[in-house]
């Protein structure tokens, strides 16, 4: 996934991309059924490429991508997200408990691959650029790379899931990363076992698709 | 943009497709130059409703948009960037001081149209789901779109730059906005005078792409 031989002139993208990527964008899923088949190590270092090159601020590059591979790293992820779960169902009651309790919130256990993606708060690249009013915007950059791969991914065949009934800070102590390091989004990655165009969340009744939120306000 | 004809079977996409989408993350630029064209109001409405299919926290979809469009509020919007930007200059020495007063770091004044993105932290949207051991996971859905946005209105020839130097409580307040609705994004959207490969602080010197914050940590 390189930029090909275009560096001379900017491309333009016809009304048959921007309708390919129109689906992309819609069925771009999170994933939580994935088929035991492996995803070569070369295709995601590929696509992590691919997305650093989403933007950041200050051109600060904040990503920081790590592969969870050893056994005991993931069981002690899977425990991590189990006592979450857990405790996030008791927070429910009534209808609302009994459907948390079937939906299928992470494939933790079947995913091959598990990418625990950070925002390191010690770089220096960027020089403050951009964060001053809005240090968030750090954290925000990461959250962009992470949709970039996202996107890239499911345009290979690729399905992700974002897991975030997941302490973070023990995800951190988990993978002994930096103390500057801040958890931004643990993802499981693999081939899909099944693909959708509604939300899982909206296919289960647990949140319908709000047209309202779309519109545009005028001030 | 709509996803055409093929709820019944999920797409696939292929290596021409993968290829150009390569392109439009490579070409998706923070753009503060515009020409002094309009843009059509229904492309804008086109454009935010395909960023509503971003991913969001239990299906939240906690994104509101508005269309910054009165002279009053673009004028109380400038005059805060102008005030963080000028309290930042003094927050660098030397060389890097010389440097910052040299960027361009924003197309507010020349922008045919200006777009304050929200985060509702009032919504009830989503059930909690997803939210309870990391909260910021609201914000991030709406960085999300944010970034759906660009990149969708990249591939229609427009160009988006996003403007971190600003107070955001001020935005708020000037924009009249609920109360419990956090400021995300402040972007600037047109046709843009200019389009490069490369951002726009590596050509001038801020910062330089880092490849070894692509790389893959194993654990």
């Amino acid at each position: 996934m390189t930029t090909g031989g275009e560096r001379g002139g900017s491309p333009s993208f016809d009304d048959a991309f921007c309708a390919r990527l129109a689906q992309l964008f819609a069925w771009r899923r999170d994933v939580r059924r994935f088929k035991p088949d492996k995803v070569p190590a070369a295709l995601i270092e590929d696509l992590l490429r691919t997305a650093a090159h989403a933007p950041s601020v200050g051109n600060s590059q904040p990503w920081r991508f790590v592969s969870v591979e050893t056994l005991a790293a993931r069981e002690a992820i899977i425990a991590n997200f189990n006592a979450c779960n857990a405790a996030a169902l008791k927070s429910y009651e009534g209808e609302r408990a009994a459907l948390y309790a079937h939906l299928k919130l992470s494939g933790l256990r079947e995913a091959p691959v598990h990418l625990a993606i950070f925002c390191d708060h010690a770089t220096e690249a960027g020089a403050g650029l951009g964060r001053k009013t809005m240090p968030e915007m750090l954290d925000y950059s990461v959250v962009a790379a992470v949709h970039t791969f996202w996107l890239a991914a499911r345009a290979q065949g690729l399905g992700a899931g974002w897991v975030s009934i997941i302490d973070p800070g023990q995800v951190s102590n988990t993978l002994e990363v930096p103390l500057a390091w801040k958890l931004i989004a643990y993802l499981c990655v693999g081939f899909p076992q099944e693909e959708h165009l509604d939300p899982e969340l909206e296919r289960h009744d647990w949140q319908a698709h709000i047209v309202e939120n779309e519109k545009l306000h005028r001030k």
